[in-house]
């Protein structure tokens, strides 16, 4: 079998579990008051090249659902787009840790908002109007859920109407490795520099293990947040162990070499595949995602050669691929899609 | 320096991490859904001799809040004792998780409650009626936070006074192994078997790393708890690297090793210093804590002398004890209180 | 000035403060206690062909968000129109008193809920799939929020959709009394029999006052909502008031008569313009409602002829009939429609 | 029977019920756009002597639980009396509208709280300290749930304590005219001026009907307030109607007059009493409520007397006066009183 699945259904980087393994030693300090953390919120500012504070989490669901927290107040409004994670596939969790702020969706393309279906749904919302719930956030996918990626000046564009709005901006980095490593430019640029406030930055889907992070670079948001991760079991008391982990995945670039790896086997595939009759993508590739438009009996075909993939629905199938997915599979995959796409359809 | 500050400022057991390690093979289906976690089912079924649903969790505050969260309606009470690490260190979790559930101290004695006094709290609340609030749970912290332990006839006459009002039973066992090693019953028998209907497994303050778990012995708990889980965060994507964890912890005893071992330091301390003048005990060392009434001044001479531990008010100092403290370490912190109560003491 | 701005601008029915007023006298049982209470349970009890609860409350927000609340767990989905009031103007309430329960719009038309459509959305979420919320509850709005009804067989049709999935039925019954008005059919056959287990039964825009009530069919949901409305301050300590309100609403037909009143406001303007060259009507003027497709500068001379009505965008206007207005308030209106689209359009 | 068992079981004075039937003329702009409501912001500003926002609810309890929202994060800590009715009495409910926010009880006596008690409380919570969530607010119960009324110089006391750590002022004047009643002071004095930042301002205790209101006088509460308020279902789309209670209830002095008749009884009873053997009072008698310890057998005299009040304990009898006691009423109690305890005691 090769697994396409998810990027979560993958191993861990060896270099993140040995970091993990050395910090076993000696005693430190409970609740993130260890060396450890202190380092790196040390590494993550340099990487980002101003001072921010990070915060390990356990997962990708709570760095969304509080940042999203700390960025509205639970009356508030926080626009996204349709197909977003945290609309999709949280279980509204940003809707209970944020005490009730409402997720609402901006029409775009590709899982991502379009700027200016953005600035008119807020043109809509009258300052001061009770009835509706109060304009507070706007969150970016990136790379979005369909695979696309927001290049700078499109994050850029949408932070400046949520500015002038007063919005705050977070940025749901379940795979901004893969962003970064598509657009080849820095974390800062892509962030805090294009009026991001605060990054749910993940790792677990580009290699980790047990922790992504939310990375903070709007310094009121932080000593609240501190506080709600507290109260939401989310400080771990032998934090060295997720801190070591966070280290380790960015140390010597790491991170940025597991993304470029996985987004290149899915270019491999989305070249090799391009114009084959049967097969249409519903998004570019621009990430490790690719989202294909097939006929069911093509995926059952796939499913007999030995893959494993999600259907989304009787004619659209997600292929992931993780940052050690192989050359080789990469084409068996194509060839897989080759041969079944050129077989006759059978009759439904 | 020689820490006695808590028990989650130690290392992980090396078994732990080595089994987390050997996780990381092949690919495995995401938020639970993996082998590890289902075999992480079979082996807690095995070990408390019942069904039981097992879920890792990040930390024990998650454990306690989630578990509370699902034994009690947002407009519940939760019985506890006032020195409940629930009531006092956890942010009200409880109430943030439970939408608004409230926590009620209820008289005892070196952190237990009191069943004569849990009963007539109860018995003060008129069934129907809507101002105070419904009772809906009580919750036992075992080992408790002063450092005794619950029998198990102790839990079942709790449980049974809960039982007879309708309230469901919860454990905060952030210590459970702890109280299990001083008691030497079987986990059975100090949970279900005594009337527990939802547990709060811990691990990390006894050798574990990143993770503790909820043990579900009541099954009508379990389905909404696992949605609670997901939204709440807390189901890992990749769970495998969580589920060898916790069955390294139990594999061949090594959880109640551990405990014996830091139970067994604190008892050896403990027989040390009875009768010392100078130190009196708060409450008696069943488990690996020791609350020492001691004077400021000794205080002083022991962090001179190289020991680190907290002190709870100016006359009370906590000493937690590890799994890996030494006899060595014992003895010398044995000495040092020996030596420093002997000396006159100062003005103050 | 004519006020068509909405029908919570008018007055109160006077018969319905003269209860109020009656009822101040003697002393009574705070919190519901009370004997006006208790034969306002008999009264819509009645009513209502069965043995129903009934809980006078502030406003029709609280009774939206209290039912939805008592029918959904906090991690469920309600299942609305895009346009439902519960959806688009109470500030989230719902989410904020269902302890972040998640709005889900379906298509449908008219403000109408479609039944295929909602079969289809539910036939797309898996049993036991944990990442999109569960499905718990559906909200129909009655009359619609662009003035459509939906007929007995249209409740019945999407009850029987919820229940196939063990979906609780809601019914935003702000405007109850218009839809019955039109459908001629008895509160029953229009909720419980329909399949409706918790009703808001609106009063403040037919003529109410200060109070809306909740009516629950289903005896499961009554209990845990009483509590929950004594926590959120809806359980007025002096409820005679209240409940003497809600009894003068329904007396003698009261309620029917006041709808009747302005349905057939509604329909007199509808008939008199029908076909009038500049306007469209969105939906059905099946209640008391009209929603205009006019143009902006029709509006801008029916402002000037002294009309009050929402813009709702620029080319959509909504005139709302109170149960006290006039014939010859409806034929203003008329007139003026006439008049101003007779106009040459003036260039923009 | 005469009626001692709240001062909410009582009539409405009828001025307030006149102004309410008063306001039913003509039409007005929904959710307290009204003319009514923005008079009401002139006449408290005027009665404060400051500019107030001031919003009609619909119960104390939302009063209390919506103020303590506004003044305090979700993971803050608010500090009141054992015995204050947010704590015993209203489910949890500044629990629930606070988002998990905490009541901590602080020592004092007669229902107030203690100023060097809550100065040592605070002094225990070391600045930064995440684990007991964070210090936000006191709550200040006035007059006392026993009976008792801070003076000036109490609450200024404690608002200095408070603030000097950042915390904000609140005050649960439910019974707010009985305590200025008993002190002669003004409006101003015992609540701004002392340093309270929102004031719960009770009306229906004293005579009102169905509202009570938030006084805010520190204007960064007001806007956050207003949304939640809208969320939280208590926004009258009518809210002239409550306005007009308000504003007759405070005009000419009404409200005082009352309140000084509640306590003019209280005081008869409590003086006329006063060395009779067998009878005790658990706190001086400020206001309008009595709290007698008396022996069983004579609360049963009483009641065959026909008098009707609650037994808080075996020994605790609460008697309450409303505005329209009578001087034969309170008499009445006197003569029983005297006669049941001159009987001598059964045999239990």
């Amino acid at each position: 079998m090769i697994d396409y699945r998810s990027d979560n259904t993958g191993r861990a980087a060896p270099e993140i579990l040995e970091a993990l393994v050395a910090a076993n030693s000696g005693t430190a300090l409970g609740y993130g008051a260890d060396e450890w953390t202190a380092r790196l919120q040390e590494r993550f500012s340099e990487l980002f090249e101003t001072r921010v504070r990070v915060f390990p989490v356990s997962t990708g669901t709570v760095a969304n659902a509080l940042s999203l927290a700390a960025a509205s107040p639970p009356w508030g409004n926080v626009y996204c787009s349709e197909v977003a994670h945290i609309n999709t596939s949280e279980t509204n969790a940003a809707g209970f840790f944020g005490g009730g702020l409402k997720l609402v969706p901006v029409r775009g393309s590709h899982g991502r908002i379009d700027p200016a279906a953005l600035a008119e749904t807020l043109a809509a919302v009258q300052p001061g109007q009770l009835h509706r719930g109060q304009p507070a956030a706007v969150s970016l996918t990136q790379a979005s859920d369909l695979g696309a990626v927001y290049r700078v000046d499109d994050v850029a564009a949408i932070a400046e109407i949520a500015k002038s709005r007063g919005l705050r901006v977070h940025m749901d980095g379940a795979r901004f490795a893969n962003a970064l490593a598509r657009l080849q430019c820095s974390p800062a640029a892509l962030s805090w520099q294009a009026g991001v406030d605060i990054l749910s930055f993940g790792a677990t889907k580009n290699g980790g293990a047990l922790c992504d992070a939310i990375v903070v670079f709007n310094p009121e948001l932080a000593d609240p947040l501190a506080v709600q991760l507290r109260r939401a079991g989310q400080t771990w008391s032998k934090m060295r162990f997720a801190s070591a982990q966070l280290m380790a995945y960015i140390a010597g670039g790491l991170w940025l070499r597991m993304a470029q790896q996985s987004n290149a086997a899915a270019q491999r595939i989305a070249a090799a595949i391009a114009g084959l009759p049967g097969v249409s993508l519903l998004a570019p590739v621009e990430a490790n995602e690719l989202f294909l438009e097939i006929a069911a009996d093509v995926m059952d075909g796939l499913e007999q050669d030995g893959f494993q993939f999600y259907r989304r629905s009787r004619t659209l199938a997600r292929f992931v691929c993780r940052f050690d997915v192989t050359d080789a599979e990469a084409d068996a995959l194509v060839a897989s899609l080759q041969h079944r796409c050129a077989a006759p359809a059978k009759a439904e």
